[in-house]
């Protein structure tokens, strides 16, 4: 049994919490919100305790932390929590500042804590069979890998202000599927991005529309689309061409009815937004990090892959700022 | 908050069980099961007391019971738990016998305790939605339901000669969809059957395959093909044919993957068999009986229901033996 | 090169005439259509010469015929055409009565002409890849063939009086079918049917919605669904269930666009009637012929299939008006 | 009636001569191939005459020209043909120098004459369908088109070595089909390309796989995915994302048959290559320039098109070479 603490009680904390509440092998023992609020619907919720920072750090009883927190947080709570021996999970991003993220690597280098990156779509079933088949030789060397990542709406302007904007808030999860994907490293990108949406959204210094392309040192290609807005749903999904087939995770529905009439066929919409979507990840996900702190050898995101999806969302703003290929080497130092 | 009690801690119950124990506003407070390896392993699970049926009826801190035991000891558990003011929650069938169920109902008729038995695929996501559009008029008036429904392996030798026949065991559910999705009773019925499968099922008095029409009063046509084997999981589909258009819920399937290569293109199979495909209209049944003890007006397959399709069963039994169509009427006192 | 006369200029005269033109190893030389319009607007299309049945009976340079005349002069075009040494490829059915079939049967019994019955699905690219699987053993031993098969709208109801009924106008296309999957004899059918379209179907004796199953000898199953009218086009599908799997020909769709919004996903129809949907098969259909011609052996549609679908609607009509099985021995001699 | 002549007897030669040879307003008078074999094929199985392209284009019989003959011909023959008055259809390219482009649109600026470039793809009636959906609005604005383009196989490289290249080559589809949809002219454009299929198009100077991205002047985006080699078929395939909604043109696949079994459920593949999948497209796009001679309002595509399609290829070309998006205007005069 592993015995969690919880920092930040908002939506994506509720929803890492009730994973460990079920979790037959995890229990949830402490929580910590500033935002006293969210702290005790939370709390009142899943029969926990709230202890600050320090308390929880200083609790023996306590064998791994959730970092659900604000993100200008998670860099300094990773490394108090590694320093006090604990195991992270920390959502995404580690810091919206590359020298941040930098930092707060070196500083927990020496560490043996299992730490991970929240990088959930890694275990969405359908993405995750894609991995498998890859890795099975299903579809001989992977060529080019194709995203597709649209929001149904945009997020308040409020929010899109503090984001970091959309290749370091959105796109993030991207770049983190193409390289696990491509399995190589990505050594070049190209952005380019359009305010299409809202026009507030491009007020507010960001954009919400994209297409990024991505090569690795062998030749392999990856391209990403995004938007901030799909009118129907959430839309994700993932293609790979490789040299003796290609793989296709298509999009998850709302249900499997077909109706027909004489305008047509009309059938379901994919799931509406990310709770729906990877409601089955965000639940691997935490099992998978309890397993491999029970001694599984599971596979995590790390936070250097933390760090290595925040070089690609710089490489591409950069891209996009200068109209031209960006090398991941001019990131460097 | 509803309290529950369960009779039957096998697989069926402790789908229940577990329902029953994840549900905001009931709680499992007692189970029994005759079997004690059985009821010891579940109670361990989900921490619950053990209680004779004695004790249970007699329990004011009792308000409900699941029954989930052996088939031949519905209609008396209905009828004590009835008698005993307790809220009934029954497994499919009522008996297999005919003339109990009619007992049975004619017993309990003056009772204002809510009874239900549980057609848990009146509580398929996906068959819902057929409904919620046929009453919503989408497709006009019905005219032919046709319901395919096959398991992907048959059941030990020992459970097959136990079980009633395929009609009284597996059809069941199907009679019930086609009186749900119609919408008109049922008059007469027409039954065709092998035993294709394995000769071992024929020895047993049992047939494997089989295909049922059924008429209304007003000529709505229904069909069912069943087989006791699809090597490639559980086939669930539905289709409703009508004036002015055709509703068809698919299969659902293990993932949404499709893998491209020279020898064409291949997807996932269904999922492979009840518990997966029916794990959320499980769900949905508990939930629409605890929401209707708590004073929601959810409309609940009745024992009435449970009666109906057992003569159903019973018609197409007569139908097999005869050659013929079987009228209902035949069927009546 | 073989040289062919066709009877009959009217929809399906004039389908086989183009197809006849296009065969690179086909000439039409002559037509004869008694409906003086029809006859000259064909040939004026094709090129041709109008001439006499006595001609084109007479005529040394006409190998093979086409029958698409009036279903009352298929059965003497036959025998005349068989005796004057012609080929003969006839559209179905060979005659409304079944005396009338048997006894051209028996009159051109001792002829070496080759001679098919036009049951053009037998040749849809779809429906033969299914019976090219069966036959390769891709799904094991067929248990259950489901054939699903609905016009988009009913004839005017002058066809309908001379048509012979649903059984013998359109399930013959299914009976067909259902014969050639199944590669055994069916001993015993049972039908139920309704009038659910237009009461004045009803009133002219017909019933426009039908149900049929059928049984082998070794216990295989068919089922067979129609209706005079689905809202969104011509419904042509076919399942096969086998012991190691199933096949599903779905229908062919207008096109391959999928439309995205708020409401959900729409797609095309299916094609809306078979002229459009069987256009394929009606090519290969004549292909076949001319290739048998040829040389080659090809195996056609006989006209003992043509005698055992009417034998099928016989048994149908017997069983919806007795309300039982009827086996096909009963209709012997 | 429009009278043709025919440069060029080839592959896709033959197509469209056998297409004007089906059209009923349309007749095959004349060809001209210096490969005499190719010439006497084709004339042998069309029925038409050789002729010197002196003497075609001094006939008064005929009004238009199909010219399908080396590229290096086209703008040479074009300019010829207009200056005799005859109509021009012309397969793509204009030529691979854009200067030779410009200066054959110069030359024939002043004539009234038909003039298309075959770009097929546009008449595709899926395709046609996307366009006709887009310019219905229902999909709002057209904000990222997203067109995947793969062959099944390289070419020979002999063919390659005098392709042009791959944007020139086949990538120039689907410029043109991005300009076609966006409805808005691309100012900039990026390119990246590997050479992954096989080492010997690298050594000739060419890439195999690329991924282009562009953008309009408003902001619309577009990317399309190329690769010489699909090991399961001619992928085709086109997405438009609007601010309502989005359309999707799948694959056209060789049949409509699902296989189940134990390994799950397998269709076909897509239709193998152009001549399969485009054969409907290479009809209508005949029929459509047959047509606009005979005074229909039909919209062809121009030979202007035909120019801002390479125009596209050079700026790819260009960006490929200085990894750098590059704008159109860099490309003028």
């Amino acid at each position: 049994m592993i015995n969690f603490a919880l920092f930040g009680a908002g939506r994506i904390g509720s929803i890492h919490g009730n994973n460990v509440a079920k979790h037959p092998q995890a229990r949830l023992v402490a929580l910590h919100d500033p935002f006293q609020a969210n702290a005790d619907r939370l709390c009142g919720e899943l029969g926990c305790e709230q202890m600050s920072p320090e308390l929880i750090f200083a609790s023996d009883d306590i064998q791994a932390v959730l970092i659900c927190s604000a993100t200008d947080t998670h860099a300094d709570l990773i490394e108090a929590a590694v320093g006090a021996g604990k195991h992270v999970f920390c959502e995404k991003p580690i810091d919206l500042s590359l020298q941040r993220v930098q930092l707060c690597l070196d500083r927990i280098s020496q560490s043996d804590r299992k730490t991970m990156v929240a990088f959930n779509r890694r275990f969405d079933p359908n993405f995750q069979i894609l991995k498998d088949k890859i890795e099975a030789g299903d579809i001989g060397a992977v060529e080019l890998v194709s995203i597709i990542s649209k929001d149904p709406a945009p997020p308040p302007l409020d929010y899109i202000r503090v984001s970091g904007g959309l290749f370091r808030d959105m796109t993030i999860h991207d770049f983190d599927m193409a390289r696990f994907l491509l399995a190589e490293e990505v050594v070049s990108v190209n952005a380019r991005a359009s305010c299409l949406v809202d026009a507030a959204i491009g007020e507010a210094g960001d954009v919400d529309t994209a297409v990024i392309t991505m090569a690795t040192a062998s030749g392999k290609l990856a391209q990403i689309s995004n938007s901030r807005r799909a009118s129907f749903g959430h839309d994700q999904r993932i293609e790979v061409h490789g040299s003796e087939g290609m793989l296709v995770a298509q999009n998850v529905n709302e249900n499997t009815v077909l109706a027909y009439n004489h305008a047509g066929v009309s059938s379901a919409r994919p799931l509406h937004f990310f709770l729906e979507r990877y409601e089955a990840a965000y639940r691997a996900e935490l099992d998978g990090f309890v397993r491999c702190l029970m001694g599984e050898a599971i596979k995590l995101p790390t936070l250097d892959d933390g760090l290595q999806s925040i070089l690609l969302a710089e490489a591409a703003l950069l891209s996009l700022q200068q109209g031209r290929n960006v090398n991941l080497s001019e990131l460097d130092g």
